[in-house]
């Protein structure tokens, strides 16, 4: 009698648990944030440029697995065969980042991107190349510039086992979807740590108004950095006293990988100039782009006119661009998403325990928004 | 008699103006403000670093001369006979910086660094290069390479005019000292427009503890750029009413130089990763590199090992170098004294009125501090 | 009487030794030199791009002045109102090329050309100022991004005079003309030294096929740099005994400045593709850009479609481009120009003798055809 | 009877053609080459740089697999535990270097390097990985950036069908060896092609006097790319009619990785810049670096000074360094050692057949002779 009314209070317990998670933890402009300026899009998301598919494969297994994959599908057309403007900025290159040198050199994109964990680029490489060279129209493809890039969860995960396979890696460029993206323990971000707290993949978007040209910029992160955290400009990681310690080893490396997505109408070129800026956002929450943070940023256009043939009779391409003095309204779209967007990681992530016991506490709810209010960092 | 009572009046006003201006303007730190973890050097400026000196001369003339031109001189010895390790870092590329290439090919610098206004660059590079062939012991010397910065304060002052001559340039450099530095509407910020309020020149440093390898970093910074102004992470742009007009033409251009010194043991390799950080700084405050901005920084290091001789026998050169693992308290003490040296050119600049009868406000100091300690960003 | 006949008679020798001197000094073609594959313009110059001007001024006065200025002016109109599409590489930086960073942040050029000494930069950037804020429709104009670049003529001019005034820079882009253009000991060539001979200013130009694009490359050159010579593949440095000695200090450092013009549909990202070619135009001829050689690279398109209003309505700009895959050509090009124009640049170039007596021998054409004729280097 | 007649006719046959090639197919030099003023080291290899290993790994099997992997090993330490400096230039970004962003941030080189084919850069990736994981004293290492670089060889391999597996990679750095290198048709060499005839792996050194430092520089290419062949200046692509068609997309394209080693005491500062100089090798030999050529440099120091350690207390690294005064021999070093190294790949690979029955044919050895006797440009 007992041990099933123990089984049963268990049960209900689990399910309160759940149902409170659920509850508790929502994204920084459900708790009454407003970062900066501008107004977010539909979902608040990547996925609000339209044709941007997100997908993750979440690898929560055992005691020691806590790691994914995540992929962002540009378009969803055959990326190789109709390439996207795009380029990479290097904010700390303490990384892994693969493909970057192509995506600098001609300025676009063949590949969705993938992002997972620091071990197993090269499964998701694997797994880029076959896809490429599967998907009907590739059939005499030979060369496949494979973007991915990764943080190092080997806090919480077992990552000298490099769980995340190709197969993982294929299933996430599947599942891709438009609409609205999970955030925090999924995918790429389930295994990682940001400002001492669980991090995870974030994201967020602005629209632009008619004025500033009407377009979107979305962005994904996949948390896993450190520094002084700084919620809306509230001394959040100060006040929870979870910060650097005094010789900045912790809590201070760790990496950030940042995707920004637009259909605006910008070549590689201005894609870079906009790449720079997330580095901004990113140090608006606080985050110092350690000595061993591997920040990176990957920014594309999928203005559908600005598609890059892979085969072409034609010798030139027309293209409308947005002038030079058009673009500042892109930059700050960037940055107020990319600020967003990773304290989004952090309000969805989870307390999250892994190999050797290992754990990871969420951030406070309660005590954030606390501190949050006495700073007048929420609206009414 | 009533001439002489109603000079009298005045001269009596232009005292209690003077005084109740000094009052009224204090630096950032001297208003409650405590920007970061880390603590300030004794002056909190670039001339804690031991041996760097700053010089300023102002040209406030007539109704249109509103410009000047500001020198950080490295070390007291001959700077091209004893070259220090250096990098530049472009932040936004929208600027008119004389030298940077070499810097970067060779790691170091070899002169004073100047900032003036962008159609006066020539001037300074000139004084630079009489300055250097005139010092004793430079008498052979037949290349020199001038580093000078600039930003646009044409809409106060009459920059067709090229006012800074030469002339001023060197004084600048000859009045260099050490100790204390003049912030707001001096030197090379004396025209300069910040976040649509006046801007200028202002400085912090960082002190780092034993631990964290008690080395110093200075920075002074020539503010002249815009975005959505941040306090210590408080909204006094918004709540200022006074930030980026719906097409972001207004209040978004302009530059920002950005000047770190340190006396730590790095070379050019990490004093760019150094100067790569201090855009997060400006970020900080608001700042959103916009298209029309060039936001460069000039990073250097004093440290008396690691000056290069410009003549030598020896073939090599032995260093003592930080590693790579001990830079971080480096990046998040630029970050630091970036924000508030931005910071202190915005409490330090006064309203001026230049060119055309143009009027740039100062910062309003007791609605500033009301918004802060509405958001709980002052100290007790 | 007698005076009369010394007059005559110095006549006569003048014109005899012009006789002799056009005689003598050849362009690198006309020995009967074929450099790469492709063949070149009708002038075989830089002025075969419609539209590119070049002036000279050449400053070879007294016993010590031995240099001068050159301008290279992208098209007659109003440059800074429509500007030209434009990169910058830098090969190597030991150089003060002013106007850099400007260029590759905006991509584009809105000044023409100036090359000059090391020391004179500055009175060049004031010429090009002056000249832009006094071009009609440039009244309002407040910002002038000046390009100049410069090699060190110091051992046989008197460089520490920084002779080169504002005066003679703006003439030098007064007086350009297109048609052919001087070479040799002229302009900003005048007493520059290129592998331990007589170096100065060169340019040749290639002609793509129309299944090639149909497109011109121009190029031209300021040599100043060293190495060990190669003429179309003969090793003539070494047959000459006129290279590095051992230590690599003497002929080895100095500089190249190199411009690169097509009226091909190139923006800036392939410009500087184009750009980075160059130098391996320069290693043919034996130059290994030394480490203290400043060897950059400014490269522009004429293109009409791509030209860049300063001040316009319009938020795009529609623009047909190249293809990458379709530059290969344009690559080929610029190496072979490069390598033909430091030819032409030696070819040209006279024995001169300067300050404090210095003299730098001309490339002797007599062995040097030898060479290249035992080498089977020249066309029958 | 008849028939062991016949097979030993074949069998005396395969001895002579054997006995033929070996007699056939020498380096560069044997020929009576001499590339430059400086002289080679020992093997004249990348392993006259003490403690640099290269081993290959060749698959030739069936009618389609002709591919391989080589890898270069910079000491035979734990090249984790003792990073060397090291530094990776980009001459033309079209190709999948993995690793290359921390390299560039960090300025060292934390693996050994492999090469192989475009499709199977992941396999090699995941090899380097899992090596260093299982050196023993790396039982804690979480993160490794495994620097893999590639050519397409597509052409004759089946590479879509990824052959090189990580046990081939393994394999290859297990096998390295110092002493002379194979060259032409092995490891990653094994089904390139350069200048449309037959290319592969090549290896170069040069030995410095003590008057130019002493040092040594070896070069390790694996050549796949374009253009117009030159051989010691020699127009052979020319002459031989083996080059660019008009359009110039045949034999242009493709890829080159080069390796530079040296001994001396160099950082990633000077490493980049001699990185850069292995561009003017390539150069020289009628490389244009086409739109569609991964032309990469990755050059590291050997210097045991100047080894890097993982896990140390120490806080600082003293450091004798050349000064960059003393660096340019370092460079002419590295554009000789490029250039032989690439002729190198072309003297000894052989003709191939592979998939789809392609033939690309060796460098017609007489032929080239004839071409180089009657430009003068073999030794007597």
């Amino acid at each position: 009698m007992v041990s099933i009314s123990k089984a049963f209070c268990l049960l209900i317990l689990l399910i309160v648990v759940g149902a409170v998670r659920a509850q508790e933890r929502k994204r920084a402009r459900e708790y009454g944030l407003k970062i900066g300026i501008l107004l977010p899009g539909k979902n608040n998301a990547i996925t609000d440029v339209p044709g941007v598919k997100v997908g993750h494969v979440t690898l929560n297994e055992g005691e020691t697995v806590r790691t994914g994959v995540t992929a962002i599908v540009p378009h969803s057309g055959n990326i190789f065969q109709e390439k996207v403007p795009a380029a990479v900025y290097v904010g700390n290159g303490f990384g892994k980042l693969a493909g970057s040198t192509q995506v600098q050199e001609l300025g676009n994109l063949e590949t969705p991107i993938l992002l997972t964990n620091t071990l197993n680029v090269a499964n998701a490489i694997t797994a880029l190349i076959s896809y490429t060279l599967q998907v009907p129209g590739n059939e005499k493809v030979q060369s496949v510039n494979a973007l991915v890039g990764e943080t190092n969860d080997g806090y919480l995960n077992d990552i000298r086992g490099r769980h995340v396979t190709e197969v993982h890696a294929r299933q996430a460029i599947q599942e891709a979807n438009e609409g609205p993206v999970a955030e925090g323990n999924v995918g790429a971000g389930t295994g990682t740590v940001c400002f001492g707290f669980k991090g995870g993949m974030g994201t967020a978007s602005r629209q632009l108004t008619p004025e500033q040209g009407g377009y979107t910029v979305g962005v994904l992160v996949q948390t896993n950095f450190g520094g002084v955290l700084q919620i809306n400009g509230a001394p959040v990681g100060e006040e929870l006293k979870n910060y650097l310690n005094e010789q900045m080893k912790a809590k201070a490396d760790g990496s950030c990988m940042m995707v920004v997505a637009t259909d605006a109408p910008v070549d590689a070129r201005n894609l870079e100039r906009m790449a720079k800026r997330a580095l901004l956002g990113l140090g608006k929450t606080g985050g110092i782009a350690a000595n061993g943070s591997g920040d990176y940023v990957i920014a594309f256009s999928t203005h559908p006119n600005l598609r890059i043939p892979h085969n072409t009779q034609a010798k030139t391409q027309t293209v409308t661009l947005l002038r030079n003095d058009e673009v500042t309204p892109l930059f700050l779209a960037t940055i107020e998403a990319t600020e967003e967007a990773i304290l989004n990681s952090l309000f969805k992530a989870e307390t999250l325990i892994g190999r050797d016991q290992h754990r990871i506490p969420a951030l406070p709810i309660e005590q954030t928004l606390k501190i949050l209010k006495k700073h007048d960092a929420l609206q009414p």
